[in-house]
This record gives structure tokens, C-alpha cells and sequence, in this order.
């Protein structure tokens, strides 16, 4: 009975063995430390407006939803954060979740009919991976970013229902999908595409409104848009937008919808005052775009090879997993937290760090946190000429 | 391309002619309704030491926890509030997820090694039947509650390492497992036993720790318990508890804990403040279980058919999908809102209200609600006595 906790230990030291333990390392509430790791793009997790309205509902309403949308979680708080969110994506519809993750599975999984096809590209996120799993569909993986390996697909399943699945802006490496043509391809074979916007929702498109408005393909009747709520718009939660009899079949039928508590009313609440302000936000969107030029530039100019960000997710290649981990440690020790990815969060076998960009942080500590990230390189992590990624970026 | 829009508007009308549309209600802040549908069962959800906990946090450290929590969302808030869980638990360890949706499809998923079987009540919630479903693993559903079913499929896979997963208390019915006896066959097989804790927290055992502490199972290395934190705690997310390799174990490789945005810090230092006050509320609970048994004896004596509740959950039996929708909106009318359960949301095809107490109700509202309840009862929903509910319970 206690070999199983035998195997998890002898499974954890080979982990160790190759770099890969992964550690929690809390941080307290006065965090003086800059942050290129986190996601809160705009700086809005802390907005005052953000957190007076979270903390009004809290007051109004109390901690917790109480339970699920369809018996008891449903506020009016909900409804309004989902009439916004509809109006800003330009969709007939909008369901929040309560996480990214779950929203992810229950939009896939309600895609699926009898034959479905699913065509999922190579660096989709994790929670689109699972749905595609838990759909218990035929899924075939394309290579990332490549139109023509999904047209292929698509023309050798004449007939059948399919759903191509991607993000927009892609959340290791930061790139963008090449939405209008995957669109035309889905609408030539009368397919349904899925883009999952959580990087590009409050970053790109006009204001803010992510990658699919950005891309003209908003309120088509072929496409479904999830996002997160815990990013550039600093809560928590996530969205699946689009037409309004796809929605209502995720009310009736969607199990990660239908069997889980709701968001907590104050959190809807508080993400209802942030896409207000991310609405309205062309200047820090501004920054981002301008910060992301100067950290490629100075990072590229210390040698190191950093792709090619599309939105406000700059990566930077690593040596290993290990030289990674010690890289992302030594910029901590300076004062700078840094995203440290490493298989299997990567989607190849190459290790990372990942600088998400923060219009909240001030210009002079993301300045010193550029060169803080060359100081404490390792060696080997400047680009080498011949690698994938050189080529990719060059 | 419009095709896929069209099958799901006919699906909606072949479920609506079943009895079977799903609607959302949006309830304001000043919601005057006696609430016997959420799960809220201490009603600490409005406590002002819970909303201010959470208040105090959120002025701290803003809205969201702006990534996950391996890469910038552990805070101080969580980790605190996972010691006092694996202490509340008696558990080596315990590990915050965004949702008890995702903390059961992470623990089941964990615990599946190469061959494992899983072994998986009929009663389950859809959260844990999904972590079996993504697991990929072998999985026998067994008759609801039935020991001597577990026993005969562990004894039939000799030599393979072997999960029962179960709930506690079930969520539709309201009965206990008997996990005593589970655990017996568990162990006697050298499997692990999967107990999802979520209507039991903080509702039953000493100080409110749940079925496992209460069956004597707490800290025992082939026990893990889940559990939400959105029910008796008034909160959100959800919580594994275990033996510490498997907590680690969790954190290095759990999927939906890994790539997930973490909970938001102000939740979990609300829900913090709510379990101090839980395991205090021995009053609660008591009164509680004074509630229960006199929901039985009224309903009952309307000539109802009623569960045996072994929490805070009674389960009612309606005479079909449509009755039952009927019989909760009159209820709604007269300002009681009650749980509607439906196939597929039930076990079975029967039909049923669900009525979860709550202490915070006062008991004058409570009683009334019973009254009104008994009031609009449709025609039908008195006993059978050849019935399979009725003999269940008599």
C-alpha cells in the first residue's frame, strides 16, 4: 500500500536528476520585486477602481457565488460582467467559468459532435490539449502556425463535422496564430474554429479587444473565442464568447459548466471594472508594444535569442532546464521575477524564460530588469547561429 | 458552415420538449429568498470576519493572483490557508486548485500509474467521472454504495495498482459511503482510496473535518481527500490533501495545477478566516442536524419521498423533469429557492428538489420554506410504496 508513495518519490528524484523539480515559492503582499512573470499586463489586478468594485460586491454579496450558475450562482454581477465582455468581443454571446482551464474544456468538448474531427496546432496550452482529450474526439495534431497542414486535414475529411483549435497569441513564445487564413481554411471546409485569446484579450486589437476582433473575424458564425479573465484584466475566471445557440448548448449540456461552484460575485465584479478600463487603455497598450521593441533589442544585442513577440510575451531561449531555473533564480536574487519553462510546459525540448511585460511596472525597474536578465545569463545561452530558433527569429 | 448552429438549436428544442431546458436566473445582491439550494451551509459565504478577511487581502494584494502558482501566484494567502487545511484535515499536506472541478480531475489523473484500474462509484460528481475520463486509465463504475461490488473488482485484478474513488456525502442524494468499510477493502487490495470530501467539509466530523476525519481515515497513507472551498467555507477553488509525495507529486506534474491561474489571494484569505470559524461551529452543525431531521419528518408526513440525509443535503423525489421544474419556480414564487435536479444532472432518471440548509437561514424561514414546499407539491410527488426510493428509505 505505501509502494505507490515509493514510486511518486523514486519518480521525483528522476525529475530532480534532469532539472526539472518544480518548487512554490510564496510571495508576500509587499512584493518589491519586478515582475516580468506574471500575466497582469496592464497592471490592473491592483487598479483601485479594480478593487473598489471587487470589494463593493464583496460587501453586497458576500465571499462565495454559493453554488453552481443554474442553481444558486448566478448574480446579477455575472450577467453584467457578461453582457460586457459580449459587447467588447463583439459576440452574440458570452459564459464566463469560473477558471480559463474549465472554460477551455467546455468549449472544446461542446464543439464535438458524433465524427468530429478536431485539428489542434503543436503549442496549444495544456487546458486546450485536455479538452480535446476529454472530448473524446479524433484529434490530429498540426505542426505550430502551419495553414497548409490544416487544409490538409480538413480536405482529407470530406464531410465530417471539424473544429481547428488554436490560441491566438501563443503563450510560450508569445507569436500570433495566423488567424485570417486558418479562418478561410476553416470556411472553405465549413469547419468551426476555436481561438483560444487569453495572451491577446486587453493587449492587441482595437481596444484591447484581442486577436480575433483584431483579425475582422468577431461575431462570424464559425468562430468561438475563449479567453481568461486573470490576465491583462487582473482577476480571475474565463469567457467562452459566441453565437448565441452555441452558448445556450454550453447552459444546458456543458458539464465544467453546469458542476462547479460560479466565480465568486466579487470577482466578476472586479473583472467587470478592469474591461472598462482595458477598453480605454490605448496608451498602456502603447507601452507594452514599445517595451517589447526595446526588450528584444537589448536582449538580442547582449546575444541572446528571443522570439519574435507579437503581444506582450517575450522568450528567451536557455542552455537547459537546469541553467534555466538557475537563471530565473539569480534574476530573483536581483530583485526580478521571470517565467523559468522547461518540458513539459514547453512545447518542444527546449527551456525558456518567459518575460511577460507589465504596464504597471515603472519604465525605470523594467530598464534594470533587462539588464539584470543579461547580467545573470548563463553561459551558453547566447545564440547560436545555426539553431531552429535563430533561424526563426532572424 | 452555419450547419453546426443549426443541429444545436435542434438539440435545445428536442431537450425542451423533454422537460429538459436549463435557464439562468440572475439574483441580485438584496436577494430576499430563503435559500435552501446553495451550498453555503454555515452560512459563512456573508460572515464579516470572512468578507473582511478577504476585504484585508484584496486591498493588499489587488484582485487577481496574476499567474499560476508555480510561476507568480503563490502568495502568502495560500499557503497559509493550505497548513491550516492539511491541518483542519489531518493531512501531511494540502494544495489549493482554482476550483473542486479541478482539483478532482488532478487527483484522479495523479493517481494513475501504467495498468492502474479505477474503480468508481455511480454516484459520482461529473468532476470526479471526468478525472477518470482524462486519465485514460481502465475505469469499472460499481453500484452506488455497494462494498462488496469494490471487492469483487479489486479481487479480480491481482497485481494492479487500483484507485476507489467515491464522495463522502453525495451531492444529490445526501447519503455517506461507507468508508469505513471502503477503506477496509482498499486497503486489504494494497489500493488507494480517493475520497471527495466536498458536501461533508465543515459539516460533519470532529470540528467539522469531513467523512474521512470523522471514519477515522485522516493521514492515512492510502487515503487522498478533495474537497471544495466553496460550499460549507462560502468561498471558491478547491483542495487536495494527502500524503506529502503526492502533494509533490501534484505540484510537479498536475496539469490542472500547473497551468492554471491561481486562486485569487483575497479568496483564500477569506476562506482562511472560514475555516477557523468552521471548525468552531459545532452550534451550526448541530443545528443543522436538528434541520434535517425535521425537513424528513414534515415532508414525509406531506406523503413526500424523501432521502436520508446524512449532512446537510435532502433529496425530494419529483414525478418527472417537468413537475420538478414546475414545483422549484412555484417554490421561487413564494420566496424559496430549492435546487432542480434533472437527468443528466442525477444518478438515475428519477427527478428530484434538492434542498441544501443552511444555518445562517433563520429558522422561522426555514420551517415556512418547508411549508411552501409541501404546498407546491405537484400532483404525483407523494410516496409509492413500491418504489425504489421509498424502499430505500423506510
Amino acid at each position: 500500500m505505501a509502494d505507490w508513495l515509493a514510486t511518486l518519490d523514486r519518480r521525483a528524484e528522476l525529475r530532480a536528476r534532469a532539472g526539472l523539480t518544480r518548487r512554490l515559492h510564496p510571495r508576500g503582499a509587499a512584493d518589491e520585486v519586478v515582475d516580468l512573470a506574471g500575466n497582469d499586463y496592464l497592471g490592473l489586478s491592483t487598479h483601485p477602481e479594480v478593487t473598489a468594485a471587487a470589494g463593493a460586491a464583496l460587501r453586497a454579496y458576500g465571499l462565495g457565488a454559493t453554488g453552481s450558475r443554474l442553481v444558486r450562482g448566478s448574480t446579477d454581477a455575472h450577467h453584467a460582467l457578461e453582457d460586457d465582455l459580449a459587447d467588447w468581443l463583439r459576440a452574440e454571446r458570452a459564459l464566463l467559468f469560473s477558471s480559463g482551464y474549465l472554460a477551455n474544456l467546455g468549449a472544446v468538448r461542446a464543439l464535438v459532435q458524433p465524427r468530429t474531427l478536431l485539428v489542434s496546432d503543436a503549442h496549444n496550452h495544456a487546458s486546450l490539449i485536455d479538452g480535446c482529450r476529454i472530448s473524446g474526439a479524433e484529434t490530429v495534431v498540426v505542426p505550430h502556425g502551419d495553414v497548409a497542414a490544416v487544409q490538409a486535414v480538413l480536405a482529407a475529411a470530406p464531410g465530417r463535422p471539424a473544429v481547428v483549435v488554436t490560441e491566438s497569441v501563443f503563450s510560450v513564445d508569445g507569436d500570433l496564430a495566423p488567424l485570417d487564413r486558418l479562418h478561410a481554411v476553416t470556411r472553405r471546409f465549413g469547419a468551426v474554429l476555436l481561438v483560444d485569446d487569453a495572451h491577446a484579450l486587453g493587449v492587441t486589437g482595437p481596444q484591447g479587444a484581442g486577436g480575433v476582433v483584431a483579425a475582422g473575424l468577431a461575431g462570424e458564425p464559425d468562430v468561438v473565442v475563449t479567453a481568461t479573465l486573470s490576465k491583462a484584466l487582473g482577476g480571475a475566471g474565463g469567457v467562452v464568447a459566441g453565437p448565441a445557440p452555441f452558448v445556450r448548448h454550453l447552459v444546458e449540456t456543458g458539464r465544467t459548466f453546469i458542476f462547479d461552484t460560479a466565480l465568486p460575485p466579487a470577482v466578476a465584479a472586479g473583472v467587470r471594472a478592469a474591461v472598462g478600463l482595458a477598453r480605454a487603455a490605448d496608451d498602456l497598450r502603447a507601452e507594452l508594444a514599445d517595451r517589447a521593441t526595446l526588450a528584444v533589442r537589448r536582449l538580442r544585442a547582449a546575444g541572446l535569442t528571443v522570439s519574435v513577440p507579437d503581444a506582450a510575451v517575450v522568450s528567451v531561449t536557455a542552455p537547459g532546464p537546469e541553467a534555466a531555473t538557475t537563471w530565473a533564480a539569480r534574476c530573483r536574487e536581483q530583485g526580478v521575477a521571470v517565467g523559468c519553462f522547461r518540458p513539459p510546459s514547453t512545447p518542444d525540448p527546449r527551456s525558456r524564460l518567459r518575460l511577460t511585460l507589465n504596464a504597471g511596472v515603472p519604465r525605470a525597474d523594467f530598464t534594470r530588469a533587462l539588464d539584470v536578465i543579461v547580467a545573470c545569463a548563463p553561459v551558453g545561452a547566447t545564440a547560436e547561429p545555426g539553431s531552429r530558433v535563430a533561424q526563426v527569429v532572424s
